[in-house]
């Protein structure tokens, strides 16, 4: 096995939900670096909402994985045997490794972790890609100010419990949303957010927010999209803001949710924005900074929900979706 | 007569549109001015359709019209008796008049119209809170810049008409959905707008858009909801901006259309803006300015759809909602 790459190859686009049945493993000869490249054994692998969108034939914003390709997917890797400046055997990279043991990249898109920050693990965790997610999208995207109200849904989720913590930190109040009691307690109890609400056992979300926050919501951070949007849009208040983050419960839906309280943007002055983190990529060192100083003095915590082995990642793309995860998902492919 | 306040008071809260059957009119003596008052003599009634949101039994954002009080309604008035400094019999001022020929109001919300920047009917037109909506919304929250595509709703409308010039003399690409041939012969012929689409006799509304701007849209000012705004989400481009401005296919619907493109705002990092014109109050003057000298030099037309006499305001209201007006629609209540 020393000189083969394990892959896991799209071998057919999903309908609803992504699983074990869309791919295939394969082994290839592990490709020894050219100049300019980097041989890499991957540590962790990322699991994503995101790579969902990535299988459909259209993503809209980034090229589609064509079936045959190696899965597509951000990690953590060693480097094994490098041809780049500034890069030695034994350092740590993040990169988009994709779902194979071995890869072998160009410089583009390698990051050198470096550990005085965080350990391995803080860097799939609270200083990885969905941090960089939550700290953006709260603190630029929702432009959050001290003493606001601070509604976030996926609260358990990987991008949604440091989202909260990040507003907690500046000052807000916040409500999360999830599913299960389970899921609640972790956010409530462990994460010290101000109230959570178990959408699963509310008759009426609309009235479950109202309820938690009787003067309304300032800024709603929405990763799952659906009815829980229209919910949210419900109990905005004047000049709030809605961080289209991400929307889980229609990224594999047969149909579409129509959204159908729009109209409140009007008489509330409501701005409700998208983005993607890559965007703030010449900031991320100042967000890591953040993140890290809050890491080392206990003011984050942060749930990794790790999967064992390069074969559990379909499942894993199958269990977010299904949302029994709680914290941010991990595949963990070497030690 | 010449002791007679002609009223029209809301008698019933309309379910779908509203209309004659909605209103009932009554006489009430003139009530002479006290201090800091004025007796105002109605010239021109607004019929915008913010109004039928106010009739609703929450609005949201403004008291409603009660059942019995005399309809609210923005307008143009000559004064009559005066006990506010500064204004003198025969002066023309902006004020929330109502649908009665005779107010007589303090001093809050009176604007003193400048005829210097234009005559009475354009202060009711191209002067007028209706073409305010348009500059502010098309500039500051479309933020528009010379060279992109700009989509507009509800073209041929009062608060359309002008958004879509503005935009135009930003240098902006300019296409406009109406409803009909004649509203499109009148916003691509008179109006000079690039293109016009016809809502009516389109089949698929996201394909007729692409057809005409086959790079996107990269702001699009929305008077109308529903269907037309999928349509156009499904247009718009990276870092594109959706102005919330009115929503009149929604504002006397039974069931609210359920917006199904908002996930699009993610990968296209997409801006979707509500907003109020009197946010902007205290720049009125600047607007009014601006669209003065563009008015003088021939550089906006403005098309008024006029009604003649007090007790026709609740048809404009129905024709309002029935589409049957182009341009701005006022009703003329004395000379």
């Amino acid at each position: 096995m020393r000189n083969a790459n394990r892959q896991l190859k799209l071998k057919s686009r999903p309908v609803g939900l992504a699983g074990p049945d869309n791919f295939e493993e394969s082994i290839a000869p592990i490709r020894q670096p050219g100049d300019g490249e980097v041989l890499l054994e991957t540590v962790y692998l990322s699991v994503d909402p995101a790579m969902r969108v990535w299988l459909k034939e259209d993503p809209g914003y980034v090229p589609p994985v064509e079936i045959g390709d190696v899965m597509r997917a951000g990690g953590i890797a060693r480097v094994i045997d490098s041809k780049i400046e500034g890069l030695q055997t034994g350092d740590f990279v993040a990169a988009r490794v994709g779902w194979q043991s071995h890869p072998t990249l160009d410089a583009q898109g390698l990051h050198k972790l470096d550990l005085d920050l965080g350990s391995v693990e803080d860097w799939i965790g609270p200083l990885g890609t969905t941090a960089l997610t939550a700290w953006f999208g709260m603190r630029e995207v929702g432009a959050i100010a001290s003493g606001e109200t601070v509604l976030v849904s996926g609260a358990a989720g990987g991008v949604g419990q440091v989202a909260g913590q990040v507003a907690k930190l500046e000052g807000c109040r916040v409500v999360g949303i999830a599913g299960g009691a389970a899921k609640c307690a972790f956010i409530a109890d462990e994460l010290r957010f101000d109230a959570a609400i178990d959408y699963k056992s509310e008759a009426d979300l609309t009235d479950a927010i109202a309820n938690v926050c009787p003067e309304g919501v300032d800024v709603y951070f929405d990763n799952v999209g659906g009815p829980t949007l229209d919910a949210a849009l419900a109990n905005i208040r004047l000049n709030g803001r809605v961080v289209i983050c991400g929307r889980i419960s229609q990224t594999a839906a047969d149909e579409l949710y129509g959204v159908k309280n729009v109209g409140l943007l009007i008489g509330k002055r409501i701005r409700m924005q998208g983005f993607i983190v890559s965007d703030y990529q010449d900031r991320y060192d100042e967000a890591r900074r953040w993140l890290s100083d809050k890491l080392k003095a206990g003011d984050i915590k942060q749930r990794l929900h790790i999967l064992d082995g390069l074969e559990k990642a379909p499942e894993g793309l199958t269990m977010l979706f299904e949302g029994t995860t709680t914290g941010k998902l991990a595949v963990k492919v070497s030690d």
